[in-house]
């Protein structure tokens, strides 16, 4: 039985289906950020997330501050890296040109290595970037939401610290963390940035990230201060030690609200083995994606070893619209989402299938989605060729 | 009836306490933040703050950003002032010191006009200091949490422009905001920056701020780009105006559950003429501030003019610390705040009478603070003199 009113599906890649319990810690009651019981809660849930983040590695700093995924670029820019410093940015879609300006507006020299839309850069491509210039991070998009496209973050790591062991790992989770399999010890990443409503579902309104011990002390011996004020880690790393450490602090007044939906997000996540989560997003994926060939339509992700577990980036058919598509979608009860990239934006949907749509069989959303795009595509004329 | 489960009354600056509709409005099912729904709801929120703030004036810009307070300080201090530029930091307390840290990070020198504790800079003093150099701001705490001053700001203003027009008077209001009259237009205020937990009575993780014309010109003929990613206006007007339009757009996601509780609270501020709510707060304040009187106790602001409306920071007497006094109050079901100005911090506490618990008669919030405070001051021993 569910404690939300009837509403349509939400199966975008985030933000996803909430959890009701999760939703009902939403409307927990006032509490003092600086008071023992809230901060009992923030310190839990700051060694939750080590555990989703599987790194028992004590110099591991994870931090929980409000703002938006977006706010993760601004932490990595303004901290890891130092004005002049050079970054490569992987690129696989519209999230690493926003990523390469974040770090322009602090001085970072970012430097693209691109694919074609749809696919990613190479290890033999990268390899050869790395060897032509010393670069202080290498970042890459785990999942890149515009396209449905999956990096491959174990190869990468091995290839980075042979080649170029002082540069830094960082990874943009905002899409992955929850539904993608990500070791942060055992890949030896730097830097995970995630935010709350997709994978991890919890509603949005939180920056999540996970740095390593190596980050840290990259960040302690800058020469010149963090670039920004709400984003330093100089200003928010005592405040989350001394919340793990069940310890009052004060920087910035955090959302109570949105912690405590956290916390029984991660609680939830947790109370299972971490593999069967991740194998259930794999299962649905490959429900979706075979759902999808069976329709005769294309991916944007061509190869599968590319493709992400948590959402799918399909073509339309030549003559369907995205514009024309969806509100009939919506009608049947399920909310996909657009294109991202903006030369073929009308020409392909995604859907995303992560969190209690994925780990709860029982509210059918994956049949749904399913269901509700065959018989939308056929009410729009089309025929399987 | 409250939906909400027994616990202490919240009476600290801020988080406050919260209406039952408002908490509600946090478990809203999962939207996306481009569907028309929320594009809708988010576009009534905006235009409702132009209420609150009492601007009609069309050039006026209003933001909600997923945040706190202290990234209210990052958006001017990132996008109205560029580096090099001169700004004149008003200080009643602890949280000047931090604006003018966060001018410093992005280059910008600040320079304060500090005041004894308990008091506020005076227009003559603040006249001298404008007339000495060119300052591109003025920012002046109008309720500093720290202390329970209040500036006057419609005096400060009629200063600045006869004095010094083209500085721009940006007000720190994240302790003033939905308790302290504000008349946007009137007073001729360029920036008012504020967050969601304190007299709007929303959870946590908002920042929202109100800009004037003249402010957004200033911007847009800055010479250097924004000093930062996540708080640009570059990147967030655009964002503001498509959603005030009902347009989707995108920059960083949204919190849709916090900005339906914003829409929530701000329709029941709105529901009866503000001069209601600024009256109530100011009843509420005067009965905690006789009664602290009548104690023979004493506020830090000394000077009844100088007095904030929505919270009392009052002196303790001799032999009795916070850190002693806070938890025998939670026990009789309420609690406040100990003191926030280092060397002072263990012999003051804060009460905070904003929203709900001043709104709503019925809630007895008042009187139950006024109680605690006078029978936890006996068990301690203490008799007026």
């Amino acid at each position: 039985m569910s404690g939300q009113p009837n509403h349509p599906a939400l199966l975008i890649p985030g933000p996803i289906e909430f959890d009701d319990a999760v939703l009902q810690s939403m409307s927990h009651y006032s509490e003092s950020h600086v008071g023992a019981p809230f901060v009992a809660t923030f310190g839990e849930t700051l060694s939750m997330l080590r555990k989703l983040f599987q790194t028992t590695d004590p110099s591991s700093q994870p931090f929980v501050i409000s703002g938006s995924g977006t706010l993760g670029w601004d932490l990595v820019a303004a901290n890891l890296a130092e004005p002049g410093d050079e970054v490569l940015v992987l690129h696989t879609g519209y999230f690493a040109d926003s990523f390469s300006d974040c770090f322009e507006t602090y001085g970072v020299k970012a430097t693209q290595l691109k694919a074609a839309i749809g696919s990613r850069p190479q290890l033999s491509e990268i390899e050869k970037a790395l060897k032509e210039k010393n670069y202080k991070l290498l970042t890459v998009t785990h999942v890149d939401t515009s396209t449905g496209v999956l990096s491959e973050l174990k190869a990468l790591s091995e290839l980075v610290h042979r080649v170029s062991p002082d540069t830094l790992l960082i990874v943009d989770g905002v899409c992955s963390v929850g539904s993608e399999e990500i070791e942060f010890d055992k890949w030896q990443l730097d830097g995970v940035i995630t935010a709350s409503q997709k994978g991890i579902g919890c509603p949005a309104g939180l920056s999540i990230s996970m740095y390593s011990g190596r980050a840290i002390k990259a960040f302690q011996s800058r020469k010149t201060p963090p670039g920004s004020y709400f984003a330093s880690f100089k200003n928010w790393m005592p405040i989350m030690q001394n919340y793990e450490a069940k310890k009052p602090s004060y920087f910035a007044t955090p959302s109570p609200q949105l912690v405590h939906a956290l916390h029984t997000s991660l609680t939830q996540i947790l109370s299972k083995p971490l593999s069967e989560r991740f194998a259930a997003h794999r299962e649905a994926s490959q429900k979706v994606k075979k759902a999808v060939t069976k329709l005769g339509l294309k991916q944007l992700a061509s190869d599968p070893a590319d493709q992400a577990n948590g959402m799918t980036a399909i073509y339309l058919p030549e003559n369907i619209q995205a514009p024309e598509l969806l509100p009939n979608l919506l009608k049947k009860g399920v909310i996909f989402a657009g294109g991202l990239h903006k030369e073929i934006a009308a020409k392909y949907i995604r859907v995303g299938h992560m969190g209690v749509s994925v780990t709860d069989p029982k509210r059918g959303d994956v049949e749904r989605a399913i269901k509700a795009l065959q018989s939308g595509l056929s009410d729009a004329g089309y025929q399987k060729a």
